[in-house]
């Protein structure tokens, strides 16, 4: 398959070089609305527009809301807002609701008059929950039957006021107040006789959410129990709208790329461009602030370097090994810190596992500590052989220190990048921000009092 | 929703901690698999087998695919084989060439004979893909209807070989020889005309993957295309397997769960426990690789450094500020490493854009390094206020060379941050691997040299 989207692309390329509009249009019209979002893009808007306006309304649409952002507004300011409620009309509900919102308030002004009583209350409508919730996410292209009607019947309605774009394979039982009974399969119904009634094969059992639920929360639940869609209630247990298992996948992988970007310290903004559509002041906002916190906080090992400075003058080779010393905490400490942090966001580990984990990590670190020692001394040992040390002091003795203090800063660094997600966890942060810098810059402070500490017990 | 759920498993410890047991079944013969199986996990396996045993063999089967692989082990040498088998021919297929494949050759083989030709050979064939290929996490519950059938003949196919566990939102049409012609959706298949012909409803333009492409290929299709599921061909194009949207979640998550362990510099395993569970000894050999290798990397910066000694002998008090520069370096270098990572996993950055990124950088940094080099700035004269300096240097002086050094490094690592991800992608690797650690190593290094040169340079 690939493949042939490959040869595809290419086709498209030498067409739109050769300027073959025809043969681009036929050629299109057969493709997925994804694929043809992506041929636009690489078009000029009029160019777009007229390719567009091959298709029939319905695909029209499909392909729109598969274009970027910015190509959108391209393309809804080059056209006239009759045509545009055309496109706009078909589009699946929730994606009509997002560019809505994506509009100002002048362009939505000039777009209403165009579009349907029952189109303009609905968007008005899906505009109003805030976007981190399953009202903020969900769509209303849902079908419903009643619980009294026989399979044939329920099949018919569906039939009747079904347009294409509806979510069908779960259909919905409601009462006259729009409370939600249960559901039932498209399957279900189709393996079904015609003269069952609905209620002899209806799942009351279902999995549901608040319309004020938080959107991951949401999204989580249809992963957990594998659902296509799962129905959204208001606070009257009416159902009110359905997120589909795609949105879900979008709402998790968000929320994963956002977790790593709190990991590395970067501040994640609500709603996303691309890294070269951002530009830099935003790049620039989002990192400085833990930057600065982290540069911040370093002061302190500044303030135990400084107790020292007479051991470093004396035993210069000591500098010579603290960046080695800094940089292993920092790696082990993030390793032990990623897989806690992991743990902890599958609810695999809790914070009641800390005694548990803190022997783990014991065990683990302890093993990583001899073989990162040994290689420590060997290091001192090459490396410096050349060096002047006090004549009370042999090579071999401060290559021992320093590589007990690398051991113990390696099995600290892992015990504390553990522990410390765990921490947060509990007084209710979020674990994935302590994670590889503001852990780096902890372990660093406790492994300066180990590397000194232990210098000025053992070499002074 | 949650609350419910929280409400029940409340109640089911209570019945537990009662071992009110009839209560319990009672209480669990109403709930989806996944939460019987959470359920179940908290009893010892005998209990779990009779409360196990209420169910129908369907639900039974439902239920021990959702067991963790350690439960469903006790079970399994727990039960009878002939009892077994009949949970094991419920199963979906693709979960039960996974158990399979978990058996060990004598259990295989004690298996076997309880089961039928058709079990038998389908388990062997989907046991044959490597996992990480299409093959491997492809099942064959799918339905299959002829180009020549009406709706209605179709439908009657369908309802008379579809048992429940089918996927039939899509079904797939074949000719003799079980190649693929296209695919109908049930929904379209329903809302048709019974005397229509299958052929005029027929998709052509379906996306498929092969059976051996890559199992993230597979599930990024499914993403791309919004897609229930996908049909998998083989080298003759015969439809053999079809991939579910949920299999896909499934592997796109484990996918961004091993890229930030990679970023952190630990081995990623082909099947992996939770992290409780996993033994010390597999935890060690994840981890010690890249520690070793970067500890060993390090080397060049302790060569670096004893090229600096005298220097530092004389001025102690760039000693003190080592931590400092490496620490802003190997955060300024994790986040943009980070960012542009992201950027290629989502296509939306290529090696051919190194020159744009390059400069996006650039600026970003320049901004970063003028307020981090402020601060550098204040924090040395602040804390070295008491430091003896050489007469012939002000403290301020000094301070200036060493913001100045923070201020080159950042914008220096924030580049190599970006860059060399994207070179490793270009060569064929995985960016993954180089960030976090890998950066902290490598522009400690370049760090030192900035800071001792500019050093050497400025303060003589």
């Amino acid at each position: 398959m690939t493949t042939a989207i490959q040869d595809r692309q290419s086709l498209i390329a030498t067409m739109i070089q050769d300027k073959a509009w025809d043969k681009l249009e036929a050629l299109l019209s057969k493709m997925p609305a994804i694929e043809v979002a992506e041929a636009l893009q690489a078009l000029e808007p009029r160019k777009a527009l007229r390719v567009l306006s091959v298709f029939k309304m319905e695909a029209q649409a499909s392909v729109f809301v598969d274009l970027p952002a910015k190509k959108q507004e391209e393309l809804f300011n080059l056209l006239d807002k009759r045509r545009f409620s055309k496109i706009f009309q078909e589009m699946p509900s929730d994606k009509r609701a997002d560019f809505y919102q994506s509009l100002t308030a002048t362009e939505q002004a000039a777009l209403m008059p165009f579009l349907s009583k029952a189109i303009r209350e609905n968007v008005l409508e899906l505009s109003a929950y805030p976007h981190d919730t399953a009202g903020g996410i969900m769509n209303t292209d849902f079908a419903t039957i009643r619980l009294k009607m026989t399979v044939s019947q329920a099949l018919e309605k569906v039939r009747r006021d079904a347009p294409s774009g509806k979510m069908l394979y779960y259909i919905y039982v409601v009462d006259e107040q729009k409370h939600l009974v249960g559901f039932v399969t498209l399957k279900r119904l189709v393996l079904a006789e015609p003269t069952q009634n609905v209620s002899e094969i209806l799942h009351t059992e279902y999995i549901h959410s608040m319309i004020t639920d938080d959107r991951e929360e949401v999204a989580r639940l249809i992963e957990k129990y594998d659902l296509v869609a799962i129905p959204i209630l208001n606070e009257y247990d009416q159902l009110v709208g359905i997120v589909s298992h795609d949105d879900a996948m979008d709402v998790l992988r968000k929320e994963q790329s956002e977790d790593l970007q709190k990991i590395m310290g970067i501040r994640v903004a609500d709603e996303e461009a691309g890294y070269l559509e951002t530009p830099v002041m935003r790049h620039f906002s989002k990192r400085i602030v833990w930057l600065v916190a982290l540069a911040a906080f370093g002061i302190i090992s500044g303030l135990v370097l400084h107790q020292y400075e007479g051991l470093l003058n004396k035993l210069v080779v000591l500098a010579v090994y603290m960046p080695m010393l800094a940089d292993t905490g920092g790696n082990a400490g993030s390793q032990s810190s990623t897989v806690v942090i992991q743990a902890l966001s599958v609810g695999e580990v809790k914070f009641s596992h800390w005694f548990k984990v803190m022997l783990k990590e014991a065990s683990i670190s302890t093993m990583l500590a001899i073989c990162l020692g040994v290689l420590a001394f060997a290091k001192v040992a090459f490396l410096s052989s050349a060096t002047e040390l006090p004549s009370e002091l042999s090579l071999s003795y401060v290559a021992f220190v320093i590589a007990v203090a690398i051991s113990l800063q390696v099995i600290s660094s892992s015990i504390i990048g553990a522990l410390l997600p765990l921490t947060v966890k509990r007084l209710g942060g979020d674990p994935a921000v302590v994670a590889s810098p503001a852990i780096t810059t902890i372990v660093d402070i406790t492994g300066l009092m180990i590397y000194f500490g232990l210098a000025s017990w053992l070499l002074l």
